[in-house]
């Protein structure tokens, strides 16, 4: 094996596929990263127990400006690799094997040899045949997957809740996660073919790497479905998770239909207004925070208290209020994850009883997102 | 107590206090920041076991748009304190105080009351007098303890090594740091009056605060000594250290003042070269980087191996090289610590044998900037 490529670019392929190397494992050569070079392309695999991801490099992309000298295979310690990568002094480096399972790396001066492994150990990655597949565009998975991912468990007690669940039918996706104190649930419009339904439950933590990954990606994202792997392909890169195995609750059923309060307000302004407000929840013992609405007054505020510390009262600038007088109180953690899921948009919450979940919905569209929110009974 | 002021010059004044504010300490009144408002000006003042730092805003300074309506003082809890002044929504911010020791902090429509404590309580700091003064630029004093504090041991086994040993007499200002592995040491003319001279250790702690202040001073820098206090004044800020007591070890005979040995060099090239060979020396148990220079062949190498990982190699590029051949090991991250205080800098490194202490100097300022270490033994 001998090949020569161009550094910087080698690195960005490099800290795709580390995406999927964990430093901490029970099988060794997990903390490797196969290189296989072939005549006209080099694939890179870095694998863990929930994912795996593969870039191609070709030599048709100039970017690279690879030039291979002789194919093989090897697998080498991950983070020292990519580190030496980085600091080497020039713009290309060579790579080659010598006798036995060491790569000699040279870059102007600098010569390095690293100890490395047969790449016929490294695990194979699934086979994922591709009748089963559906497109998405990347900007729209990487939304769903930020704004459902906030309330995915992050207790291995209930291990099916540290998922979210993928339901894709009559060209919709609905992804919904939940901690079982709150809740986050959105649909969007995804073509599928006649009869396409499936029904998966993908670890939280894999999609908030793929969100990271498909941040400047061109062109649609594929999704292979399989019984116990979801295959993503997107330019050079195969992103592979498991499944958890389960089944995901019933979830529909919670999100209240009716209200008795409601409020609308500019989500951003409200979050400002939270977190100086959580400033103090945090000093006491359990951080919570209040909400006061008085609709017949057109008065709101958010207030709490902390024995030791002191107090804090804001007046909320609401755009409408409506209903009932209510007073809630609730974590003040789970509101700020909720109010950044919109951003800047303006936002509708809608409350049946201060004992009973709450919802968050954008003001122009109350059917497509929802954020469910448990309050915390103070009594 | 009354007073509004601009948030964001506020802020900024609070931050520099904040630095002689730790976090964990045996006093709780120290975990605070004290206030004192008079009719036209705001002291604030934080304390730790080593550092006192006061800072002056005055009514004259528009920047802060001072309004005071009533003086008086209070204690309040420093980081809480600035956690919320940093978060408040409006540009101005109005601190009173009510019955008993609260703070209501009024900003927008938030509302804080905060528990603070009696000023009275606040330890006094030290009485320095004005009549042992020394002026010295701020880029000077920085440049001094970066280039030293380097060598500052970080063992409590010695305290007196875990200070900068500041000289001054004849108008000259010699600072050294040493851990018994390693030494710095700087010279620097600095007007002195007649007969003035000075020895002090200062904690290296105290002065890497003060480095990090000075970097934005306009005018000079005021050094006033005392038997166990240094105050540093400057712009509306007064910076109090405590001094180390004890006697610092006599260092000028540690300098060699011979070589059988040298290699002129570019102090970051090799940097980049010293970086790239720890990656390796780091994966193994004596963290140990050679170098190997031949003048007659006009060679110089460093290199490092590691059996479990690998092994690296590279040429140095040298400008000149003298004397006798020379190999010799030592700990790549004191080199690197000391290749930094030279910035870009053309170095001349003089070794006398494998086993001696070997000096960087500047290559055109061999008498005023030393940075010594001392080599492994290998064998």
């Amino acid at each position: 094996m001998k090949f020569t490529i161009n550094r910087l670019a080698f690195i960005n392929a490099l800290n795709n596929v580390l995406r999927a190397v964990s430093s901490k494992t029970t099988i060794p050569i997990l903390t490797g990263l196969k290189l296989v070079v072939e005549n006209d392309q080099i694939i890179l695999t870095g694998s863990n127990a929930d994912i795996s991801i593969e870039t191609t490099i070709n030599q048709t992309d100039g970017e690279y400006a690879l030039v291979v000298s002789e194919p093989g295979a090897i697998v080498l310690p991950a983070r020292f690799f990519i580190e030496i990568i980085k600091k080497l002094p020039d713009q290309e480096v060579s790579i080659a094997i010598n006798d036995g399972f060491q790569a000699v790396i040279t870059s102007g001066t600098a010569e390095f040899t690293v100890n490395g492994q047969d790449a016929n150990n490294f695990p194979h990655l699934p086979e994922v045949d591709g009748t089963s597949q559906v497109m998405i565009a990347p900007d729209i998975l990487r939304e769903v997957i930020e704004q459902t991912r906030i309330a995915v468990s992050k207790q291995e007690s209930r291990p099916i809740l540290t998922g979210i669940h993928f339901t894709l039918a009559n060209g919709q996706l609905t992804t919904v996660a939940t901690d079982s104190h709150r809740l986050a649930q959105r649909n969007v419009a995804v073509p599928t073919s006649e009869g396409q339904q499936y029904d998966v439950v993908i670890p939280g933590n894999s999609l908030t790497e793929l969100s990271r990954m498909v941040n400047e990606v061109d062109g649609d994202v594929t999704m292979n479905f399989t019984d116990n792997q979801i295959l993503f392909t997107f330019g050079q890169t195969k992103f592979y998770s498991r499944l958890l195995e389960g089944n995901y609750p019933e979830t529909s059923r919670l999100i209240p239909t009716s209200s008795e309060t409601t409020i609308e307000l500019a989500a951003d302004s409200f979050l400002a207004s939270i977190e100086r407000a959580s400033l103090l929840s945090h000093q006491s013992r359990n951080n919570v925070v209040k909400l006061t609405i008085n609709p017949s007054l057109s008065v709101a505020k958010i207030s709490g208290n902390s024995a030791d510390v002191g107090n804090v009262e804001e007046a909320i600038n609401a755009e409408l209020m409506a209903g009932n007088d209510l007073e809630i109180s609730f974590n003040p953690d789970y509101m700020r994850d909720a109010l950044k899921s919109f951003g800047s948009a303006k936002i509708l919450m809608s409350f049946t009883s201060a004992l009973r979940p709450f919802t968050l919905v954008p003001a122009d569209d109350h059917d497509n997102f929802v954020q469910l929110i448990t309050p915390v009974r103070t009594y």
